[in-house]
Order: structure tokens, then C-alpha cells, then sequence
């Protein structure tokens, strides 16, 4: 007996078959709807890019342990994108002469980190990434978390399904130094901390503070810091606050776009300022979907040009589990609207060109590569979803007519074959 | 003074920025509305495979010299998909059991090749497959090259610009064998030299089939066989022909889709009966656009199950040089539809609030993020393509309305906030 190779997919990726993909191309097109009724353009960049850009900037954990490198056979050190930030750096800096800044853009690239495969984490996933780049203003904030509640809506999410939490980098350093009495040279690991915060026990929180430093007394003041939540705006320094995009939003009428939350972090180094996630609040599914923020200088690898910028990412997974959640995932497409059939072999010639006919006027139409009974042909129409059949009989033919049929009533009503698109069409 | 990385994307891949984008974005729009109209299913499969699926079967070219490999952090050899065949095959096979065959397929993989960029050729490219599996009718021919003069057409392509040249592997292995006498152990090299036949002079061929093994005798008598053109079919016995699903097809009405080529051959390993491939007739671009064929046995990998298929890969690269050398490309969208214009700063959030309405009914709509006079903003909307602007004045506002202005003709009027998107769309 011969060996045969496994028709499992490399682990942590995915085959989508025709129903999967009908409905994620259904989820991916209301994404690129609400974002280009937003005016955003869509990019693209290779999969491949120079290994370099990832080791410099996206974080130790991509680097040491997530990327997926190769050596192509000129000896280039390659990784496989892991994310879409370096590239469309990379993208903005090659072409910032040319651009009329701000620019708004978004892209759909899929992305590869070596994961061990769990609940909402794959190898391969697709991420939808928004972004605004060369503008400081808080209106870019606002813009920004106006389009995800439109994503969110587009699906028919409503506004009690998902919250929208953010943090400003500024606001929680002043938390941090001037309120907590975290020292300078704690605060990248302090942030680290708080990123965990609502993840850990007290305990294991203390434990880590007190590896990266912190006195039991100075745990206890970030600990109190924390836990006083909204309130704790009110206790930061008025120039800090004036300085800040994101309380700039709270004071305007956008404000019920976004809670204020000092705890949203965020992993990536980039970030500088405004930093947001979103979160189901469904309690089968409480965690954050997906998340952003604004950087300073996205392009400093590449350029001296100073290009701040705001975006996010969302990942395919983490989204279609929060559409099943809450029974919001579109269902598959029928694979066709309409079969012509015709009742004999002779007629395949016939059949074919009233398919043409159909296929003219917009209509997705299939006719049998191989003949068979009528009967059958019927059975596997109502099986791929179809509304409609055009059925081409002899005499029907003779005469210059078809017969069109409805899968739904099994009503049937003769017509001209000039009528029989308008026909179906009605059907559908 | 700080060492910066390169800005260009990697050898042989490319960037899209958003114009580029806009056009690949129609072109393949376009591709998938065709085929859906004649019912393909579209699946997708990961980039990543298993790296001995593409040693085993896509030849040796391929796999010795092309395919981008790597090992991951688990020590699986894997590879960035060269073409999808290798892939659909292993999804087909896996998922037999439940398929309703003879299924239609399609997908739009971007595929890996290293090979030394030139006209046509790069790194990283967007292949369309279009595949039928589980029939072996001569109907499946005619569908798909229906499939590929309705993709031609799509674009505005008349018949004249391109030709669709086939032939059938059994019609040359009996032309080969029968007429031309070439010996059963020089076939397959003999495949490969017919493929090359136009693309060398004489001499050339002459010394490959000296190397083949080739007597001079029989390279003349190859020659003269080849050289009989459409002719060569009235020479081959009936039994072959008979079962021949090119001669089928063009004993039927069907045979105007294609013109019989005794020297279309394609280099894939896998192709078993009709093989073909779509030129481009213009003389500053005569050459292959893209091809493929028909298979006995698709799946044999992966499953003892015999599945027949016939498809085409047509890869984005040559489509748009075509499509260019003929003056078919797209042009690129404007970048947004209507841009909301506050007069003032202090109009922004009704600004942001006029576009949420135009949104609501579809329309590409943006507004600025940073306050600027009215006339820049008037000028940037002209360079987005925008066809119209709604400014958004303190009087205006006041009373409940907005003024919609024309780019093209510079007419505006006042109409009430509820008008606004039917007096917008009635720009576009």
C-alpha cells in the first residue's frame, strides 16, 4: 500500500473551504466597506521583508521567539511579516515626498508568528490595519474610534456588546512618577506590570514588582493608583491633561465614543501616546478583541522625518469568535442563484447559451458538466442554495422559450428566453 | 549622523501604494465576479506548507531552484507556496468524503518563486486558479475556456487581442510516437523540447535532440510533424482523437472558443490530457499570458482516490502588462466620494456629524482632521477626486442646512442636513 502525505494543513493555520470563505470574504468586505466610507485607501506590501526591520522594532517576544526567518539562496536574511507597522513604515518613508500628509490608509495583510496554537491564536492570521499617519491632532483619535464603533455596527454589534477602553502613555507616566512614585528607570517594566494587572492575582502581582524593584511600600501606592480608575484623572496635573489627545476627546461632545481605563497598556514599543483596546463584555468571551494606539515617530528606522501617526490592528480570529458569540456571523453565500438544465443530452449546446444569457445580465449561474436526470439536476440546485432553475425542454426550445422555476414554491411559468433573466431575477 | 534601513521592499516583490492598489483591486474584482457568475466557490489555504508536497510534484525546476524554504522553531521543513495546485490537491483529497463532486473552484493565492526578477516575472505574485474537480467531460473544456474569454472580455478585451492555443497530451504522445516515431523512453524530454519549439531556431533544437539521444533522422521527422500545424490532426488514428477531449470539443459548437496547437505542451508535471495557454497577439507583447490543463489523477499524494480536474493559474504580472499594452487597465478611484468641510474650527463636530449621515447612505465621505482654510480643503478634495464637497457654515448650520458644491462645475446650493446625501449622490 503506497504512503499518502497528511491532508492536514501546517498546524496553527488554516484551509478555508468554500462555505469558511464565503463567509469571511463577507466579513472582510464589510470591513473594507465602513473603512473606505471613511475614506481610507488600501495598501499592500510583500509577505517577505528583510528580517532587520522586525528585530528593531516590534519587541524582544516577536523577535527572540515569534518570527519566522529564512535565508533566500543570495544569502538575504528574511522574515515572514509578523505585522503590518514596519512595513507600511517602511511604505510611508520611502514615499513621504510624494504624499499629501495626513494620509488615512488601511491594508489586509496576513501575518505569521510561531505561536503555540490556542483559543483565538493561530499562526497565520489576517489583520485589517486602519491608520492615520502625519497628523498629531486629538480629531485623528476621534476619527479613529468613530470607525471601529462603525466596523462594530456594520455587523450589527450594539454598543452594550463591546467597550472601548483607552489610556494615554503621558497620562499614565504622570500616574506612575508623579502619583505613584514609580522611579524613572522602573517605568518601562511598571508598564509591563500594568499591561498584566487585571490578569493576575495581588500576590503574583506584588511578586513581579518586587523583582523589577519596588519596595512593598511603593507596590502598595501604585496599587492604590491603579484601583482608583476614572477618578484617577482628576488628580493628574492640569498641563499634563492639557497636553493629552485622549482627555481633549473626553472634554468634547466625542466623548461617549471611549471609556477612560489607566490600565490599558499595550505591548507594542512603538506607542507613545493614545492607547486603546477593545473588549467584549459578552462573560463567555470577556478579553480584548483588538487594540491600537499613537506613535510619535512611526518611521524612525527609516527616516529622519518625524511622521506621528494613530492606528490599530484586528486580527480575523479574535473578530469571527466575537460574531459567533453573539450570532452575528453572516452565513455562506448559496454557491449559485440560478441552474440551466437541460432535459437532454442534446440540449447541453442550448443550456449553455441561455447560461450565457444569464451570466450577461449579473446572474451567478451553473449547468451541468455531465448530464443527468432532471430530477437529480433539481436536487443539487436546492442543495447548493439556488432560488432559481431555468429548465431548456425540446419543444420549449423549438419555440423559442424556456421554462423557469422557482426552488422555493416549485412554481413554473414558461417565457421567452429574451425574459428569462428578468424571470429569475425576481426569483431571487 | 543615524544609519537608516532601506526603503525599497525586497527583490523581485512589491509595494502597492494606495493608486496601485486601487487598480489591483478592480482587476481582481473583476476576476472574481467572473467566475462567480459561472459559480466557482472561492477557498483559500495557507502560505505555509509542508515543503515535501511541492518536491513531489511540481518538478524538479521548482522545487530544486525556486522554493522558498524554511524550518520552524519545531523542525517541520516548510515552504512558501510556489502555486496552489500542490494545496487545492491536499484540501480536495482531505475533504472528498463530503464534496459533491464535480465541484468549481477558485482561489487567488499570492505564490513564491525565486527567480531573477525581469519583464513578467518577480518574486511574489497573485495567481488566479480556476479549477474543476471529479469530471472527466469534455464539457469541463468548454466551461473553461467560456470562463476565460468571459475574463478576457470583462476587461474589454476583444478577440482579437489574445488566442487561446490548445492541444492534448494524448494527441502529441500519439503524434510523437506514431507519426514522428520518437522512441517511448525520449517522450517526456521530447515534451520539453516541443515546448520549447518556438522559442529557439533550428540549429538550437537540432543540438537538443542530438543530446536527447535523438538520430538526425528522427529530429527532421519530428520536425515535419510538428510542422504540419492543425493539419497533424487529420494524420493521428481515429481511436485517439475519438477519445480526445480537445477533439470534442471541436467537432462541437463550441470549437470557436479555441485554435488546436501541436506544440502547446506546459511544463507541469501533472497534466495528463488537454493542455492550453491564452497569447496576447499584439506584437510588442507576443507571448504566453497564462495556461493550463487537465489532470488524471489530481489528489494521488494524498488519497488512493482518482480525481480528474482541469484548471488554469493565471498570474496577475502578465494580466496587467497585457491589460496595459492594450489600454485596458482601470483607472484608479478617486480617494473618497464627498469631503465635509467645516467653515470654522468650531464646526468640526457638526462637520463630523454631517459625515456620519453621507456615510449612513454610503458615500465615500471624508472630513479634514486638522482646521484649514476653506480653499486648501476645496483644492486637496479636487486632487482626492472627490466630485463634491459639503461646507458646513455657522448660518448655514444654524438654520438647519449645508451647501453642497460641485467640483466639476463649481455649482453649489443650500439644501436641508436631510437632502444632503441625495443631493451628493446625485454628483457622482
Amino acid at each position: 500500500m503506497p504512503e499518502y502525505l497528511p491532508t492536514a494543513p501546517y498546524r496553527g493555520t488554516r484551509d478555508f473551504l468554500p462555505a469558511e470563505m464565503s463567509v469571511r470574504t463577507q466579513v472582510f468586505g464589510h470591513l473594507y466597506d465602513v473603512v473606505e466610507r471613511f475614506g481610507y485607501q488600501r495598501y499592500d506590501g510583500p509577505i517577505l521583508e528583510s528580517a532587520e526591520i522586525y528585530e528593531a522594532k516590534s519587541g524582544q517576544e516577536i523577535a527572540d521567539q515569534q518570527l519566522y526567518t529564512l535565508t533566500d539562496r543570495g544569502g538575504r536574511r528574511l522574515a515572514l511579516r509578523p505585522e503590518m507597522t514596519p512595513s507600511v513604515a517602511r511604505m510611508i518613508a520611502g514615499n513621504a515626498g510624494s504624499l499629501q500628509f495626513p494620509v488615512r490608509w488601511y491594508s489586509h495583510p496576513n501575518c505569521h508568528r510561531y505561536e503555540r496554537p490556542q483559543r483565538g491564536r493561530v499562526r497565520e492570521h489576517w489583520q485589517l490595519n486602519v491608520d492615520i499617519f502625519g497628523s498629531d491632532a486629538a480629531s485623528c483619535e476621534i476619527e479613529i474610534f468613530e470607525v471601529i464603533h462603525a466596523l462594530m455596527g456594520e455587523f450589527g454589534a450594539t454598543r452594550d456588546m463591546y467597550a472601548v477602553r483607552a489610556n494615554d502613555r503621558t497620562l499614565l507616566a504622570s500616574a506612575l512618577t508623579d502619583l505613584a512614585g514609580v522611579p524613572a528607570e522602573h517605568l518601562a517594566a511598571v508598564y509591563s506590570l500594568v499591561d498584566r494587572w487585571e490578569k493576575y492575582d495581588r500576590d503574583k502581582l506584588a511578586a513581579d514588582a518586587e523583582e523589577i524593584g519596588l519596595s512593598d511600600k511603593q507596590f502598595a501606592r501604585l496599587a492604590e493608583t491603579l484601583g482608583m480608575g476614572t477618578a484617577l484623572l482628576d488628580e493628574l496635573p492640569a498641563e499634563v491633561k492639557d497636553a493629552s489627545n485622549l482627555v481633549q476627546v473626553l472634554r468634547s461632545e466625542a466623548a461617549e465614543l471611549v471609556q477612560f481605563d489607566p490600565l490599558i497598556v499595550r505591548g507594542l514599543a512603538y506607542y507613545t501616546g493614545t492607547v486603546f483596546e477593545v473588549f467584549d463584555t459578552s462573560p463567555e468571551n470577556n478579553r480584548a478583541l483588538f487594540g491600537g494606539g499613537r506613535y510619535s515617530d512611526l518611521a524612525g528606522l527609516f527616516t529622519a522625518k518625524e511622521i506621528p501617526g494613530i492606528g490599530f490592528g484586528m486580527g480575523d480570529v479574535t473578530l469571527i469568535d466575537f460574531l459567533t458569540t453573539h450570532g452575528l456571523l453572516p452565513s455562506p453565500r448559496s454557491e449559485y442563484d440560478v441552474a440551466v438544465i437541460p432535459v437532454t443530452a442534446d440540449l447541453t449546446g442550448a443550456a449553455r447559451s441561455v447560461a450565457t444569457r444569464l451570466r450577461s445580465a449579473g446572474l451567478r449561474t451553473s449547468s451541468p458538466l455531465e448530464h443527468r436526470k432532471l430530477g437529480k439536476e433539481l436536487t443539487r440546485a436546492d442543495k447548493a442554495g439556488a432560488r432559481a432553475v431555468v429548465i431548456v425542454g425540446q419543444e420549449d426550445w423549438d419555440a423559442g422559450n424556456v421554462t423557469v422555476r422557482s426552488l422555493a414554491t416549485r412554481e413554473q411559468t414558461t417565457v421567452a428566453l429574451d425574459a428569462a433573466a428578468d424571470s429569475v431575477a425576481a426569483l431571487l
